[in-house]
Formats: structure tokens, C-alpha cells, sequence
């Protein structure tokens, strides 16, 4: 029997609800040999606040773990914290200690240790508080793996959702579309639906950057100047795209049926439908790194951290997402 | 017992399918007495074709139907085409003819004969070939009925969105948000949530402009330096407003259980969600008119009509809400 993959599960900000949904989740056996990067004294004393009877094994670089754990355990890779930790108090000392599970999370993906990582909340504000620059985890791993381009996707049950921008005013929103980036961004996914998602001959639904996707220019012109023309030429590298289509009709089965992702303009435009079909199971997956890496969809909940009042559906959507990523990449 | 309401549901493009509609739809008895404004000859031809067996019953003004219109049987106020329609070829002849018919419904409306008028798909691009300025059943009814401001409202099952913009390139959508435009649209929707949906305290979630609502100033400022201080004043007149709230996390249940509507900045931000949600049975209100008036939220479909292959679902919710906003407004 050979040994099996591992994947590292990063449990984010302390004081979040990250550390409560790793020992959650440990009440059930994984497919897969999981090893949380987190505060070992975190875990434990996270486990007892909600009376949770998670055994905690250790592991790391030459103490890998050879199959699952069982049900009812954790395994952890020991990673200390700087300060003790309240539940919902945000404290920037522990800044370093987020960005640490992260490195060596990463650092594990891009030395073979680990098939892949998955990443629980992490909270951008108090990260910068301590003076480090931090836009968030995607920023992070591409800067960590050397990765000019990466692409947000979000993805749920029946329906995978990417942005050619993500976290722009909306005023620039319409001058950042521009022929070179919609490419990139659209090559990036072609790719990776291939490599990482086992998809032999992608079909991408692009939606227009204007309502009713600029109808013929009355309601904008980008359409016919921009998207139109790169499609066209993708179309010839052979990238199955299908539109630019008014965003408001592509969500229906009629188109959905037969696609296996939706590109959206911009934030607003795609995220909503995605988010209200998938909620409490959608997973975050950045494409173009050269790891595997999905992240929940949601946020540090520090007013739930502790209180045992917490969901584990995306986390779980996560999880089996970076799984068969994995097993297509094999 | 006293006269029914009226109610008056002009059948569009004679090349689309609002003619099958109306026909289709007349298989079926209305709680109310219906009254088709279109050609006779023309849904005589149509049921035809379809082989539909509906006799068509005229009615006009000084000779108004007193009850609803057994099943197999449409009331029709006679309008005359300039010239014969072929199902499926658009004819800018004709498009005089579409307008005479929403002016009957409108001015109908404003005179009294109707409760309220519902709308089959119109073409603006052969009305616009006639050399017809026409941008739309909304801008017309607001010019037949001197309403400066009107406001789309898409609505299905569980879940309405209005738009502060709507038909806007998304470029200019960042300066059209307003004060002064955002405090209309709000003071309307609010108005007519109660004067003509019969509740009592609104409940209204107001999108944010920017990817999660601006993120404190880090994604866009117009929250901060616009849309919050609106939202405050109007809070001050008694509205009862949320957010301005991401948009991505808003069409969730958490948020959505407890709201009467959703106001969406511009097009591509709330229509998605809400055509997913109730594909096949939206319907497209116009809020802000002195009358009521509903709409199918779908287009003429001219490669459909005459085919019988053709779904009544958004007509039937757009005279099922007309029917009910008549209700709470009596």
C-alpha cells in the first residue's frame, strides 16, 4: 500500500471560529490523511470550551501520518501562538502566527508534502493593525508561489462561478476589463478546469460586462470592443466560450445545464446567484497557483467563535473539492 | 352585486408570442373579467395556427364585460393592424398598432375603466425603425401618465428586487447613485410596497454599491459618502431600511426571511439572483405610476411564436400580482 496524499487544513484566525470548525469536522474520519496547521494549546483548550472530545496527534515534516485519522481525532502539525488566546478578541500579536500556518502550509504544497490546502477564515484588519501588509489569503499564496495571475472561483453544487476582477470600486470596475487581463483571466480557468478539475473540454459561459450584455452597444460598448474580439480569438487557441450573455439570463437552466463554469465581469454580477444556490456549501478556489487550494466562503465569525453554534457545510465543500482536485490531478 | 374590476393585458408584438399567450392563457377562467387589447383578426389567425379553440368575445368601452370570461373565451378590444402579421417577421408597419394598444390599456387605466394593466413583450427595435422614439413600456407609461420618476421591480415567489438604476452602461452606474436619486427610488418603493401591496411597515435591504458593500472604505467610498447618510435620512421619515449590505452575503436566508424587498443599485447585481430564483415565474412591476401595471419578465420570442411551445408561467404571475395589488389597493 502505497502512502496516501495528505492535505493540510490551516484553522486561520484564533479568535475566529476556524479552530472550531477543525474540531468539529474531526468528529467524522476523512477520506484522507488531514493535518490542521494551528496552535496545538489553541485546539485543545478550544475542544474543552465546547466540550468536544477530539483526541490531538501530532504530526510534521518526518512524522507524516500514513492513513486517516480516525473519528473522534485530529491530526495537527503543532504551530505556537505568540499571545494565549481569548475566543472573539482579535489581538494582533498573534498576526505572525496566522501568516506561519499559512507559509508552511504553502511552502508543504510546493514541496510535495502536501496534495493540497485547504484554508479556513483568516481576518485581513488584524493582520495589517500588526504592520504587515496582508490583502488576503489569495495575495499571499501567489506572492508565496510566485504566481502573477491567480483567478477567483467559487463554486457550489451544480454551479462554478469565476471573476475576471474581484475586489475593485465598482468605477473601475469597467476600465480593468480590458482585452489582456480577460484573456489571462479566462486562459487561467480553461486551464485549470482541464488540469485541476479533470475537464477534457471546458464549456465557459461568459457574461457581458453591461445589462442585457450592452444590447448591441445601446447600453455599452465593451461588448463589441473588447469582450467580443478576445473571445473570438480565444475561440481560436480552441477554448469553448460561450457568449458574452446578459448576466441576468445566464443564470437559468436553459444555459446552466450545459456549462461547466460561468465567468462573470465582477464581484456583484456573479457572487450573489452563486452565494444564494450554495449557501452554507460554497468553497473558494484559486486558480492559476501551481497548488491546490480551496478556502470556506465565509468569514472569522468571532462573535460564534466558541459557542459551538457554528455550521461546517462549507468547510466540508472545501474539503471534498480540494480532494478531487486532487484525484484529477493524479 | 357589483361590477368586477377590469383589468386590461395588451398582447405586444403581434410577430412574438404575446398573442399565444393571451390565447393560451384563455383556456383557463380569470378571477377577474380580462380584456385583450390587440387585433381581433390576428389572435383569430393565431389560435389557428395553434389549434386553440377560443372564442373571442368583444369588449370596449360603453360595452364592458360584468363577469369573467368562461374558460375557452377571451375578452378582446378590437385594436386594427396596418398591416398582416406572419408569425415570427418583425413589421415596422405594425408598430403604430402596439403603441395604440398600451395607450388604450394606459389611458384606461388612468380613466378608471381598469384596476390595472398587465403588459405582454413588446420589440423597441422595430418600433424605433418606424421612427418611433421608444425606449420601453416603462418610459412610455411614465410619459402617458406624467410620472417623473418610475422604478423596475422584479418580483416571484418569496423575493422582490427593485432597481435604483436600471438600463444604464455599467460605467456610468457609479455616478448615477445619488442622494437624491437613491432617497426617490426608496421614498417610491416604500410608498408602493404599502399603497399597493398592502404592507403595512416595509421591510427594505438596500445593496451596497461596492464588492462587499465598500469593506469600510477599502472597495469604493459612495457607501460611506453617499448611500449610508441617504439611508439615515430616510430612516428619519420612517422608513424601515437594512443594510447597505453586501450584496453577496444579502440574498441569503438569514437576511431574506425577514425583508419585504431588496434594493439593488444597478441591473446585473440583483436580476441574476432573482430570474434564478424564479425562472420561468418573474414578473416585472413599475412602481412609481399612478396605475398598476405588470409585465412578463422574458422578451417576444419570435422564433417561438406560432409554435405552441411557449410557457405561461410569467404572464400568469404577472396577472396574479396585478389582481392583488388591486386587492390592497381597494
Amino acid at each position: 500500500m502505497t502512502a496516501q496524499p495528505l492535505f493540510a487544513l490551516t484553522a486561520g484566525e484564533p479568535a475566529g471560529i476556524g479552530p472550531d470548525l477543525c474540531l468539529l469536522l474531526a468528529r467524522q474520519a476523512q477520506p484522507y490523511p488531514l493535518i490542521a496547521i494551528a496552535s496545538r494549546a489553541l485546539l485543545a483548550e478550544r475542544a474543552r470550551q465546547l466540550s468536544l472530545d477530539i483526541q490531538l496527534i501530532d504530526a510534521e515534516p518526518d512524522l507524516w501520518p500514513s492513513a486517516p485519522a480516525p473519528a473522534g481525532s485530529l491530526y495537527v502539525w503543532d504551530t505556537p501562538l505568540a499571545a494565549p488566546v481569548v475566543s472573539g478578541q482579535l489581538d494582533p500579536a498573534n498576526a505572525g502566527y496566522v501568516l506561519e500556518t499559512l507559509k508552511r502550509a504553502g511552502q508543504g504544497c510546493l514541496d510535495g508534502h502536501f496534495a493540497g490546502m485547504i484554508t479556513a477564515p483568516v481576518h485581513k484588519g488584524v493582520i495589517n493593525q500588526a504592520g504587515i501588509a496582508f490583502s488576503g489569503h489569495t495575495e499571499f499564496l501567489a506572492d508565496l508561489t510566485h504566481t502573477e495571475q491567480v483567478v477567483m472561483m467559487l463554486a457550489t453544487h451544480g454551479l462554478r462561478v469565476a471573476l475576471v476582477t474581484t475586489h475593485l470600486p465598482l468605477k473601475d470596475v469597467a476600465t480593468a476589463i480590458t482585452a489582456e487581463r480577460l484573456a489571462r483571466v479566462t486562459r487561467i480557468l480553461d486551464h485549470d478546469l482541464r488540469s485541476k478539475f479533470g475537464i477534457a473540454r471546458p464549456r465557459i459561459l461568459v457574461c457581458g460586462l453591461n445589462p442585457h450584455a450592452g444590447e448591441g452597444g445601446h447600453l455599452g460598448r465593451e461588448e463589441i470592443e473588447v469582450i467580443e474580439p478576445t473571445l473570438e480569438q480565444l475561440r481560436g487557441e480552441g477554448l469553448e466560450l460561450i457568449g458574452p450573455l446578459p448576466a441576468d439570463t445566464l443564470f437559468t437552466p436553459k444555459y446552466l445545464e450545459h456549462c461547466d463554469a460561468v465567468l462573470a465581469m465582477y464581484h456583484d454580477q456573479g457572487l450573489p446567484v452563486l452565494k444564494f444556490k450554495g449557501f452554507g456549501a460554497a468553497v473558494n478556489v484559486t486558480l492559476g497557483l501551481p497548488i491546490i487550494r480551496t478556502s470556506v466562503d465565509h468569514g472569522t465569525a468571532l462573535d460564534l467563535a466558541g459557542s459551538g453554534r457554528i455550521d461546517c457545510g462549507s468547510l466540508q465543500v472545501a474539503l471534498v473539492t480540494a480532494y478531487q482536485m486532487a484525484d484529477s490531478r493524479r
